[in-house]
């Protein structure tokens, strides 16, 4: 795909999420003919951190698929937060901003003015991920002309099921996916088959009942996966304490779980 | 990964929402070694129906990635199914149970008993699809012994929301997967964002309020992609023509659509 004269293209693109061979064809496509790939970091990344290993993941996909040295990665560092502002609103509006700033004065000095650039992302671009926000913030300001294009990705919550080669649903039932920070707030009926993601704190262990059925997954596709399943009371406590484990020995942990009621 | 002597593979196979390029590497890689691929076919097959275009699409996905007449595709045909029975539920076991059995006389017939079979599941194998609860049952009965490999695959749902270039959430918010027979249930309150799977019939035309956005999605990935968006209240009907006329056109049709409150 070529862009007008003056328009730069940014491909979101959907990598996967966890195991490099889980990226699709039309992803490795889309990657071809990329001029530079921009990596959003964190500000505070310590080694061994989420962002190393998911940087280190980026990079794996790339010498593979487009050879060693064949791409040019540019880092955006993203601005510092205040950890304890007046207005928390307010605060989050300036931070999201001040990153979307900091993407578009990339794009405008990294690439040629009908150049294409990439932003990889985990799993699927659609599912709680921020840059297609970013993505469109910039082009609503029209400073710099810009065509987005999207590739769809493999998600965690695919993962997870697969990896325990389970269904999400029993026959037509609905499916919720939610946050560690929303579970408490599913009301009851709805709550048959729940995919929670975002969770820091096993909150399962507030909202389920002891005969619910939990698949755990953490580290879905890497060398560490592991997976816990059984009823909440069986199980429960040892996903918490192998978590917390999994989580001191490698400094980081990226979890999602399956709940269903009996 | 090879097999035990006397224990037959199954590998179950997320190649994507239609697209034969939305299949994974995972998925290719799968696939080689594959001495038959078990094909599921509705027992009423009509030229130009959806079984049609699925088998032809997943021919061209074989040609490409094992190249023509390296593979062997397995047609087993699906027992008919009484249309009006006494008993709705005896009906359904009945006729689930009798799928099992053709499919599990059919990988005793076709594979040594070491080899290795598969399916090809649209999308991915953990949604809206009755492949694993087949394979499962098989290896409950214990008749053919036989080890389940599952691989995730690109959702629909994502497909859908890459089209269109947006997020299925905004910040934060949870996600409902649900059918449009299910859609009218959904309590208030966690219908902030669905994704409506198996909806013959525009739902949403009957649940949904004048000012919920709806993003709209049919053939997603082929050639006769459609997507439409905007208001309930403003392309609603235009949503219903538009899949009446090329339901109609094609002789068959998928579609999804994401309904997100204002
Ligand atoms: C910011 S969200 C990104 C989701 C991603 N866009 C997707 O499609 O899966 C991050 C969350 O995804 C889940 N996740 C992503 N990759 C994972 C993996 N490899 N193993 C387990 N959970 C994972 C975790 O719940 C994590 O908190
Ligand atoms: C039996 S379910 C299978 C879902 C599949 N396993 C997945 O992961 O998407 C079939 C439903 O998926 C949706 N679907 C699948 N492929 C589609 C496509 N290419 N375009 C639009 N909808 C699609 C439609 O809602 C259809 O009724």
């Amino acid at each position: 795909m070529t862009s007008p004269a003056g328009v730069r293209t940014l491909r979101v693109i959907g990598i996967g999420p966890g195991d490099p061979r889980q990226i699709t064809i039309e992803a490795v496509d889309a990657m071809t003919g990329v001029d530079a790939f921009f990596v959003l970091e964190k500000s505070s990344r310590g080694k061994g951190s989420t962002t190393d290993t998911l940087i280190g993941v980026r990079e794996q996909i790339c010498d593979r698929h487009l050879g060693a040295g064949n791409y040019r990665f540019v880092e955006v560092v993203d601005p510092p937060r205040r950890s304890d502002p007046d207005d928390y609103d307010a605060e989050v509006r300036r931070w999201h901003d001040e990153r979307a700033t900091r993407i578009e004065d990339a794009l405008r000095a990294e690439l040629a003015d009908d150049g294409v650039g990439a932003i990889l992302v985990w799993g699927d671009p659609g599912l709680y991920d921020s840059t297609l926000r970013i993505a469109d913030a910039i082009v609503e300001r029209g400073r710099v002309p810009l065509q987005i294009e999207v590739v769809a990705g493999v998600t965690s919550a695919s993962a997870l099921t697969a990896a325990h080669r389970i269904l999400a649903n029993r026959i037509g039932e609905p499916i919720l996916v939610t946050t560690g920070r929303r579970l408490a707030d599913t009301p009851p009926g709805i709550d048959t088959n729940q995919i929670v993601m975002l969770d820091a704190d096993c909150t399962f262990r507030h909202t389920a009942a002891h005969d619910d059925h939990i698949w755990w997954g953490a580290y879905l596709g890497t060398p560490h996966e592991i997976l816990i399943s059984g009823t909440v009371g069986d199980v429960g406590d040892r996903i918490a304490e192998e978590r917390a484990q999994a989580r001191a020995e490698h400094g980081w942990i990226m979890d999602i779980y399956l709940l269903r009621k009996p």
